[in-house]
C-alpha cells in the first residue's frame, strides 16, 4: 500500500519550503493539487522546476469558485461532491501502491482545502501531514516589521466576515492578520476605519513572491482588488518593553 | 562589510527548517544564539549536527528569566542594557566583514526575542530576516487535527494575560493557541473553563521534537508544569460545511 503525503508549501517563495516537503516534492512520482479550472495553480506554480521527469500531475479543479455563494445549500453540496470524488481517486491510486504528494500553498491545517479530503482519507489510507509557514508569516516578514511583542494579542480573521464582527475583533486584539481579502476588502478597509485601526494597517500583496507590493491600506485605491493578499496590523507590545527602542 | 541573517528554526524537527535557512546554517561561519546561562538553550539544540567545522559561536545568554517580575522596572532596564549590548557586539562583528547567522525557534518576527537586536541592528547594518514555522503550527499538525476552517476566527494568547482578559479571547475566538503555558498552565486551566472551552483544549508539550506529548488539558494534573507547551482549540467552522464530514 502506499500512501499520501500533503506537503505545506510555506507562502510562496519555493526557497521557504521546509527540507523535509521540499524532499518529499522532488522525489514524487504523483502529485496532485487544487486549481481553478483552466489556470496553472499557484500550488503547482510554486515547484515549478523541482518536480522529477515523468511525473504524474493530478489536479483537482474546483467545480466552483465564486459562482455559487459560498454558504449556499448547492454551493455546499457541489465542494462534498468534489472532495468525496477526489478523495475515492486518491485512496485508488494509494491502493495501487503510489505515493501520492499533495501539494498545499502555506500550511496545510490553517484553513487549507486539504483538510477536506483529509478528513475523508486519514481513516483509511496512511496520511502524512508537513507543515508549511503560513502566508500571514511570510507577508509579515516581507513587511520587514516584527508581529507581536510580550503579551500582544494576535487575531486572524477572514474578510468574509460580517463587518461587525471584523470591527469587534479589530478593536480587541493588538495585532491582526485579516486574510480572504479581495472582493471583500472594501469592508475590510471600513471595518478598520471603524475600529480606529486604518492607519495602522498595512496590505501585503504576493508576499514572498515576484510581483510584491506592500503599501498601507489607507492608500489603495478602492477599486483595486488585489490578489493574494493579506492586511496586516503590526502589535507594539501593551508595556514599556525597552529603554532604547521606538 | 558583513551582515547578519536571522534564520526562524521552525518548531523543533530540523527537517522543519526551510531551504534557505537550513542553507544560511550549514554555510555559517558565526551563529549566535539566545539561551539561559548554563543551557545548551533550544535553538542551539535544533541545529545541532548541522553547523560547520570552526564556526564561532556567540551565546547570547539571558542577564535574567524569572528571577524578577517580567514587568518591574529592574527587569526591563537589566534586558535593555543586555540588548543594548549585543546589537554593539554583533555590529562590532558585522564590522570585520562577517557574516553572523542567529539562530531564533519558531518564526523570528512572532514573540522572538531577536525581534529587541532587530530594532537595534536595522538602521545600522545589512539584516536579512528568514522566517520559520511557528511553533504552533508545529504543534496543531503534531496533534493531527485541522485547526481552522471556513471564516474561523483564531486568537493566539500568551498564558502571561490576567485571568479575566484571557476568558474573554477564549469566549470570542473559535480557534485558540495559547503560548507561555508552564507556570502560567493552572489560570490557562481556569480561563478555559470559565469560557467553557476546556473539554475541547489540548496541550502539546516539545511538539515536532523527541518526547512529543498530546494529551486533554483537562486530564493533566495540577503539578504538571511541562515544558515547551502550548494549549490549543481546534475550530470547527460555523456553518455546515461538508456533507461528509463529521
Amino acid at each position: 500500500m502506499g500512501r499520501i503525503i500533503c506537503t505545506g508549501l510555506g507562502p510562496g517563495d519555493p526557497d521557504l519550503i521546509s527540507i523535509r516537503s521540499d524532499r518529499a516534492i522532488r522525489q514524487a512520482s504523483h502529485v496532485a493539487y487544487f486549481r481553478k479550472a483552466g489556470r496553472q495553480g499557484q500550488a503547482r506554480r510554486i515547484v515549478d522546476g523541482m518536480l522529477a521527469a515523468g511525473v504524474r500531475e493530478h489536479a483537482m479543479e474546483y467545480p466552483v469558485t465564486t459562482e455559487l455563494p459560498f454558504d449556499s445549500p448547492d454551493y455546499i453540496h457541489c465542494l462534498a461532491q468534489f472532495y468525496d470524488d477526489w478523495a475515492d481517486r486518491l485512496k485508488a491510486l494509494v491502493a495501487t501502491g503510489a505515493e501520492v504528494v499533495v501539494l498545499c500553498e502555506g500550511d496545510p491545517f490553517l484553513y487549507g482545502s486539504f483538510m477536506h479530503l483529509y478528513l475523508r482519507l486519514k481513516d483509511h489510507v496512511p496520511v502524512e501531514v508537513i507543515p508549511g509557514i503560513p502566508g500571514m508569516v511570510g507577508c509579515w516578514n516581507a513587511s520587514g516589521v516584527p508581529m507581536t511583542w510580550g503579551d500582544d494579542v494576535l487575531t486572524v480573521l477572514m474578510g468574509t466576515l460580517p463587518e461587525a464582527e471584523l470591527v469587534r475583533h479589530m478593536q480587541g486584539a493588538d495585532a491582526l492578520a485579516i486574510m480572504k481579502t479581495g472582493r471583500n476588502l472594501p469592508r475590510v478597509r471600513r471595518a478598520l476605519e471603524v475600529a480606529g485601526r486604518l492607519d495602522q494597517a498595512w496590505l501585503v500583496e504576493r508576499g514572498t513572491m515576484p510581483g510584491q507590493r506592500i503599501v498601507k491600506l489607507a492608500e489603495v485605491e478602492a477599486e483595486d482588488c488585489p490578489y493574494f493578499a493579506i492586511v496586516l496590523v503590526h502589535g507594539h507590545g501593551r508595556r514599556p518593553v525597552m529603554g532604547g527602542e521606538e
